[in-house]
This record gives structure tokens, sequence and C-alpha cells, in this order.
């Protein structure tokens, strides 16, 4: 085993520049209690993205250096330093959640139990060869599962069961998803048509919902066609979905969400309420592939809410109680209902190349690469 | 007493326009458990001229008939009809809240009990000269008292206190009020100041800003100004509030508001959160001065909600136990803490003069109007 590793570091200066580099750090010792991973697979989250390269211009960025001494610098707008006080000439480490094999292990006997295991985890800086943990943090996978199979089994799988269980908690009984061909709503559909809960997918382009209906999908509406609203309606009503959760955020579409859901509602009203229906209407915006600003047209009464979503807090508020079902549900059904789909496998030196970074920073549909550290 | 009474009627027709006049209808008779209450004093609340106009473009409106025979006219947007369906073609009553002598009980000793006293009431189609209620919907004012000073008993007071135990009930310490110079806001500021809230007041003149600080009100910054931004900031990082209540609802305040209190909560963030922080900021939209778009323009992290505000489902929310201390604090402080002034006292027909819609449909801070249906 080497003495040192590589890791990804993004830091952006006071200066607004950002600067993408592979710091080589020591490979760490591992106390009783801990592990050391060797990462194998890793995935670019749009979640990651936002440590990853901040607001910067990726169009304008430029290379230095090659190989694992490779840099990437690129402007951040002057305008947006304000709100990133607090990460400033700090070089952070980035990855939310990836799987590997413990190659170091502790004394205690939870730590050496897990020795030559393949495990996920999740905590941030995974995009680095190496990565201690606690080995209470670690999940070994079940035999069989290869590191790229579970390295994704926290995030998407969480997020989407964190939806369907927010629906259900705060007393909604079908939901809507938009950019609902993506990865984690491809899982979602897999979620719901398994549990019986009406799921409207609105997606962006006629193949998006030929994708979906493929794997099952009984609503789906397309927002580039012009019977959007109509279609929209429609699903709404035979659905009941009063809450919906957006990737895309900029834009009117969480608007004519609401205004659609408040249609829906009064075409079954008995009776005319001067503020509009009395049923709690949600829209929870938890991505922002569109970061323009929210344009919100009220014409849905006083029965509204919308506001950012995010999985952290989520579980948070439910506990670790509420935790358990969740993450057990995910490991049991990591092949099938939780399954990945990869474009592409990159090195940690590939992240950093520009035409790279072209792709995977669209966060278009369909497209999703992981990370192997480790990859020759 | 006279047989019959004058009530004001609001009827938006299917075809799309809007029609004010005043139905002559039998005066009541109480059963066992009602009074009839001789009405003198009903306020123009914001919050009834949705039922009253409707979304009628009044600068269009055209004028009938005479004295009691006046009717009032108006186009509305066709566009709006579908939101109306449950109200199209009815005729209905309004007013949601008011004042006066009761002239008429039924046998029961609660109802005998109130024949001949003031009282408030709250429940819709006050205005009219002569409404039934059941004895137990009504609220004998204090000894000394006139239908005047309690006929603004129940919309403003309880939605100002609403505020205050909104922000108590989701663990805020401070709160922030737009449009705050209003009757309500200045309710707000007699609240605050007595029950030691930090409250920040966001006024849109000079002249707003001078009426607040004239009360005792501590934080007043005006959006007229170019050091807005600032002092908002300044106030939000003196107050640490953390929840809004707007009445202007369209346009980019509610986005700037929680834009301020990112910067000032972040001004003692000690730790980067990649996603801003994880600080729940709220904004509440109560009213819709401005009827535009809200624009929000995120960079205030995910831990953020916009969302309607309305008394009644508050009042629902927190039950009967929760009201019954509300209630009594207004009955109370009637003449202090939720005193109420208006510009002027008009009769059921003057309501519907137009130079009169003009003034009171304006929405103006410091502007409102008193009904006396039985005004000679």
């Amino acid at each position: 085993m080497p003495d040192t590793g590589l890791e990804l570091r993004s830091l952006i200066s006071k200066s607004g520049t950002l600067e993408l580099s592979l710091a080589k750090v020591a490979v760490p010792e591992p106390a009783d209690d801990q592990v050391v991973i060797k990462v194998e697979a890793t995935p670019i989250n749009p979640s990651d993205l936002g440590l990853l390269l901040g607001p910067a211009d990726m169009s304008s960025a430029k290379v230095s250096g090659s190989g694992d001494g490779v840099k990437v610098t690129a402007p951040v707008p002057p305008s947006t330093l304000t709100m990133l006080a607090a990460r400033l000439d700090q070089s952070m480490p980035v990855g939310n959640e990836g799987a590997g094999t413990v190659v170091k292990a502790g004394a205690s006997p939870a730590a050496q139990a897990l020795l030559g295991k393949t495990v996920s985890t999740v905590g941030g800086a995974m995009y680095a060869q190496y990565r201690l943990r606690k080995a209470s943090d670690c999940m070994p996978l079940p035999a069989g599962t290869t590191a790229a199979e579970g390295a994704s089994w926290f995030v998407n799988p969480l997020t989407a069961l964190g939806m369907t269980e927010t629906m259900k908690r705060e007393g909604h009984k079908a939901l809507v998803h938009t950019a609902a061909a993506s990865n984690l709503g491809q899982m979602l559909n897999k979620i719901c048509l398994k549990d019986g809960i009406p799921l409207v997918n609105i997606v962006r382009s006629p193949e998006q919902a030929k994708l979906l209906r493929g794997i099952g999908a009984k609503y789906v509406v397309d927002s580039s066609t012009p019977g959007f609203h109509d279609d929209l309606v429609n699903a709404l009503v035979e659905t009941g979905a009063t809450i919906a959760f957006d990737a895309i955020g900029g834009g009117k579409l969480a608007s004519q969400i609401l205004t659609a859901m408040e249609i829906a509602i009064n075409k079954s009203a008995k009776e005319y309420s001067r503020y509009g229906s009395s049923i709690h209407k949600q829209v929870y915006i938890y991505g922002g592939l569109n970061t323009a600003p929210i344009e919100l047209t009220r014409n849905y009464g006083q029965a509204w809410g919308v506001g950012g979503w995010l999985l952290t807090p989520f579980l948070q508020k439910i506990g670790r109680e509420g935790q358990g079902p969740l993450r057990q549900r995910v490991v049991n059904e990591l092949k099938t209902t939780f399954a990945s789909h990869y474009t592409k496998t990159i090195s940690l030196s590939e992240v950093l190349d520009p035409r790279n970074i072209a792709v995977y920073n669209k966060r278009a549909t369909g497209e999703k690469f992981l990370i192997n550290p480790n990859k020759a």
C-alpha cells in the first residue's frame, strides 16, 4: 500500500477564482474504531457540484499542468462572493458518497470485521483514493455487490424515499415530480409503482416521456407540448396530488404546478371559498437545474407553500429511528429499485478535464459520471 | 323596527361582469338561541375586497340607478373566471366583521341577556342593516365601548396576534413585517413593544418611517432609500429575525428579505455549509398589495420557505383552546393596543360610490373606511 493518496480539492479565493487540484495526502492510520477505505466508486451528483464548482463560470475555465499536477481555474462572479464567505480561501475536499474496499482497520472488533469487505459510506471527501471513516459509518454491501453498484446507495435512493416519506408525513396521497426522467426520477417511479403511490411525472421531451412509460409510469406529462397545462390538470384530478418535488427551480414551473393543483381541486369543490381552496398545496424545490428566479403568479388562493427541500435536514427531522427502515430498504433493493446507471467512469484527474466538466456540469437527464479514484 | 333591511351583494356572472347592489331583505325572526344585530359599524378590510370586488377592473366600472337602487357593474377579465367557478352567478353577501346593537333576541337566557347590548361578531354578511347571529357567536363589548370602537375587533387584532403566535410556535425569536405602517402594522408594533418581541418594520416612505418611530418602533427600514438592503441586514443581525409577514406579495421583496436573512445568519456562521445556512428562513405572504408575480432569486441556500398565511386556517390550527387567550386579550386592550383608526364613515349606498371605491380599493396605508349600514 502506498504512503500517500490523491484527494480532489476545490478552493475559491477571496479574489474570486475557483481552483480545482489534486492534493497528495498521507494515507491515514485508523484509530481503534476506524477503517481506511480504498475508494473505487463515487458518483458525481448534482448535489456535489455546488461545492465542486460553486458559481464559477466554467466556460472561461483554464487548465495548467498535467497528470496529477493538473490545475483548473475559473472566474467566480464577484456578486456571489458574499454568499461564499465561509468557504473562501479554504481548500475543500469534495464528494458526498461512495464505496470501496476496507484496506486498513483499527483494533476494535467492529473495524476488524470490515477488513477486506466492500463498503459504502457517506460524509464528504470521497473524491479521494483513501478515506478514513468510523467503522460504524460504513455499510457493508451484500455479497456479490460491487463498489460501482453500491456507490450511489445514499443520496439518490434516500432522496427518492424522502419524497414519498415527506408526502405521507405531510398528509398528501399522491405526488408530482419534475425533471422526472433523471436517475432519481426513475428510482422514484420504481418506488411508487411498488408502493402503489400515484406519481405525476413532468418531463421536458417526448423521448423522456417514452423512457418513463417504458418503465411503467402511468402519468407522464410533457412540458414541451402545447397540451401541457390541460394534461397536468387531468393527471392531478385523477391522482389528487397536492405536493410536488421540483428539481428545476427557476422559471414558472413551480407556479404552474400550484395553479394546476388549485384548478384540479376546484373542479371537485362544492362551495366557493373567497380565498381559494383551503387544501394546502406544496412545491418543494430540491434542485436548481434552472438558476433563474422562480416566478410565482398567485392564482391559487392562500393555502400554498414553496420552499427548499434537502435530504440532510429531512433525515435529521425523522431521526435515526425513522431512517432505519429506509436505509434497510435501499440495501435490500440495491440491484433493482435503487440501481444507478452511469454514462462513464473517470479517474480523479479526468474529473478536472474541461471536456468532462462540460458534460457533467450540464446536469443533463441521463448523463451521470462515476469516479474511480484508483482507476489506473 | 322596519320589516326589511338593506344588504350589500356582490355577484360575478358567468359572462364576466361584476355587479354590486343593495338587496332588500326581510329582518329575520331569531330562533331561541339567536339574536338580530342592528349593524352600526363594519370596516372595509383588504380581506373583504376579494369577495366584494373580485378581480374586476374597477377603472371601467359603470353606475346605474340611485339611492338604494344603485348598481355598479364592472368587467372581470375572462382569464380569471376559472378560479371563480364556485361563486359565479351567485349573489354573495359581504363583510367579515362588525358591531352593533342587539334589537331582537330569542327566548333562551343567553340570547335575552344580549338584548339592548352592543356586541361584536364575525362571520360574513356584515355589510347589512340587520344580521342574524347565534348568541354564542356575539361578543358583548365592555361598557363604554362604542360599536365603531368594537367593529374591527377580530380580523386585524387576531391577525397581528397570529403573527407573533406563529413566530413563537415555529421557533423564531423576532419577526419582520412589511407595509408596516398600516393599521395592522401599528397594532403589531404595540403588541411587540408590550411583549418585548424585536420587530423589523419595512416601510415604503420616510413619512411611514416617521409615523412608526413616533409610536416607539425601534427597527424601521425604508425600502425607498438606497441604503435599504444594508439597513435591513443590520436590523436582522441585531434582532435575529428569521420569519417575515409580507402584505405586499408581488415583486422581489420576499426574496430580498430571505437574502438579507441569509447574509445576517452567515455573518455569525463559523463553518461553511455548501447548501447555505441550515437555519430555516420563512416569509409568509398574507396580502396582495402588489398582484404581480413573486420573484424569488435563490441565493439563500435550501432552508427557506415562502407561502400563504391566512387568519382562518391559523385559528383552526390552534383550536378553541389556543384562541381563548388571544380573544380575551383583544377585548381587554380594545381601546389601546387594538384601537383602529378610520378615514371616513360611509353608508351602504356610499360603498357603491365609484369615488369611494377608488379610495378604498387602493388599499393605501393609513386609508381605512368604516361602514355604518344604518347611517341616515
